[in-house]
């Protein structure tokens, strides 16, 4: 199972993605096809390996000579740039040549041409399903970003496809499926939520009623099912105010001389505390509902956060998760 | 000016509700009107202050036999408790008693008392406005609730009544208002999204464009639009949130000595940060498109949150911001 990267695009230019295989084929013996032009990527390998490494690790390049900017519309990136890193990156999916794609680059561009590439599962609208920290176990969120305008049946569809992500991925047997509303009662919501519920009470699945926001990091839902434009500014609004609430406590900390001596005592506390809230430990989110394996990291990610979503890629392709996806998504239009 | 409080519903029952109360009026010599039975109240008054104050400070009561139930239907509790202290509450203002009311109780019926009783400006959907905390001044959210399926025009109403309570209650001229959506490029968001920028372009107010939901922290604007469905789920996210990030970080803290004397020494710099982060400090949502002064706390208010709203109702009903909202909206309505 060899995993595609973007290694041009993402905000940080190419030496993180890089070193971000690197860890992958490293720490997990995944191998890895780095996709991009080969006069910048090629210098940035030997730079990452070790000589013994460079003849030892499964890391391979294929080159491509265009970039889709971060700013770019995928739309005009899908039609012009035929020779992309991530164009590249998806035709070796679809020539057999690789099994899955990770991307830090443009999402929307990414979105598309998987879509366009990989081709979608009969009726689906794929979805961006991603994981969040809670205060047990991590959640699921799904869409947070593929589809701005939704159907009931399409957000029942993405609760069908979170609960199989749950229980194929993450091992936990009749996800508990929340749908994401401003209050506990059924009577609460939008047009949009109440119709879908209706579809979820029907359907097989655990559904389990309305979740708040305020619920979402109680951990006692597994999949939160909303359309893609909520989704993408709840996921937002948590990375801005994690942020915001990081920065005010150092600031307060830093403010007197007890205070810098206690965050310096607390120092390994506060590390632990980091990697708990640090959306890198979860890679990237999974698209779902396109027939293969495409991650979608944060522009932002880290080296770690790229070596976390070619572990979550190469899982996610072993584990045949789209034809499982096929399956399901045509059984759950029968039954429901 | 009179503040009116609905004294018998809350999380938390009457008695913190009557120590905000007392606290108002002692520390900023507001007149309230403490509505609910008076069995029940006369004995908190009389705990709560001190004889010289119980007859010096301007705390009144006013009886009312019934209470709206936390999870009661506003639509039925409107209908049928006519003598419940909400209703009483909203009577006062009706009546030229009270200028203002204030209540912790179940929000739907506050809302639903608030336009009944006090009634709609003409053409407007009212809203509930929300202050929250950014790394520099605080921004206000609207709407969190009130509405959930919008049309363009709403979002755009919701706009001019954000605009003039900042202008008018936070004194910040020209507002910047920006619009909540999944990217800061004009092409993103769903339809609403899009259609409401158009009204907002063509409008006179200090628009900005769209804001992510990252964005909304680091108070670059002053007014954030959204539809109450999703200005729900984000209120409710970032309390779940915040709380869930500082309940790790106190886990983290208490799981080795040293962290725990790290924390120690770091106490007050925690305190302050807590003070920033407290919604107490900004009492309660104001009701913004009815023909008075209404304030929504949270259920969960502790005293110093209602003494803060009540300091809220008071100076929107000296500032007469009901009826400059009442001008303001039929100028909007006729320049765009």
């Amino acid at each position: 199972m060899v995993v595609a990267l973007d290694a041009m695009a993402s905000d940080h230019g190419p030496s993180v993605l890089v070193q971000g295989a690197v860890a992958a084929a490293r720490d997990f013996g995944i191998p890895v096809a780095l996709v991009g032009n080969k006069d910048i990527l090629e210098p940035l390998i030997e730079k990452e390996m070790t000589p013994t490494e460079r003849l030892s690790l499964p890391v391979e390049m294929v080159h491509a000579t265009q970039v889709v900017a971060m700013d770019e519309s995928p739309a005009e990136a899908l039609r012009k740039k035929k020779d992309s890193s991530i164009q590249v990156a998806f035709d070796l999916v679809k020539q057999g040549r690789a099994d899955a794609v990770v991307s830090a680059g443009n999402s929307g561009a990414t979105l598309a041409t998987a879509m366009f590439t990989l081709g979608r599962i009969k009726g689906v609208r794929p979805a961006i399903a991603t994981m969040f920290p809670t205060l047990k176990k991590p959640s699921l969120m799904i869409d947070v970003g593929a589809n701005v305008d939704c159907k009931p049946s399409h957000l029942f569809q993405f609760a069908v496809m979170g609960s199989l992500f749950v229980q194929e991925v993450l091992h936990r047997p009749a996800p508990r499926i929340g749908i994401l509303s401003i209050g506990e009662e059924g009577s609460k919501g939008n047009q949009l939520v109440k119709q879908t519920r209706d579809l979820l009470q029907e359907s097989t699945l655990n559904f389990v009623g309305n979740v708040e926001g305020r619920d979402c990091f109680t951990g006692d839902v597994d999949v939160v099912v909303c359309d893609g434009f909520v989704g993408n500014i709840c996921l937002k609004l948590s990375e801005g105010l994690a942020e915001a609430i990081l920065r005010m406590l150092k600031a307060e900390l830093e403010s007197s001389f007890l205070a810098t001596m206690g965050y310096g005592l607390a120092r390994k506390a506060f590390r632990n505390f980091r990697k708990r809230v640090d959306y890198a430990e979860y890679g990237g989110a999974p698209l779902l509902g396109v027939k293969g394996v495409a991650i979608i990291c944060h522009g932002r990610s880290a080296s770690k956060a790229i070596r976390n979503a070619i572990r979550m890629a190469h899982g996610l392709a072993e584990s045949k998760l789209a034809d499982k996806l096929e399956t399901a998504m045509s059984d759950a239009a029968v039954s429901r």
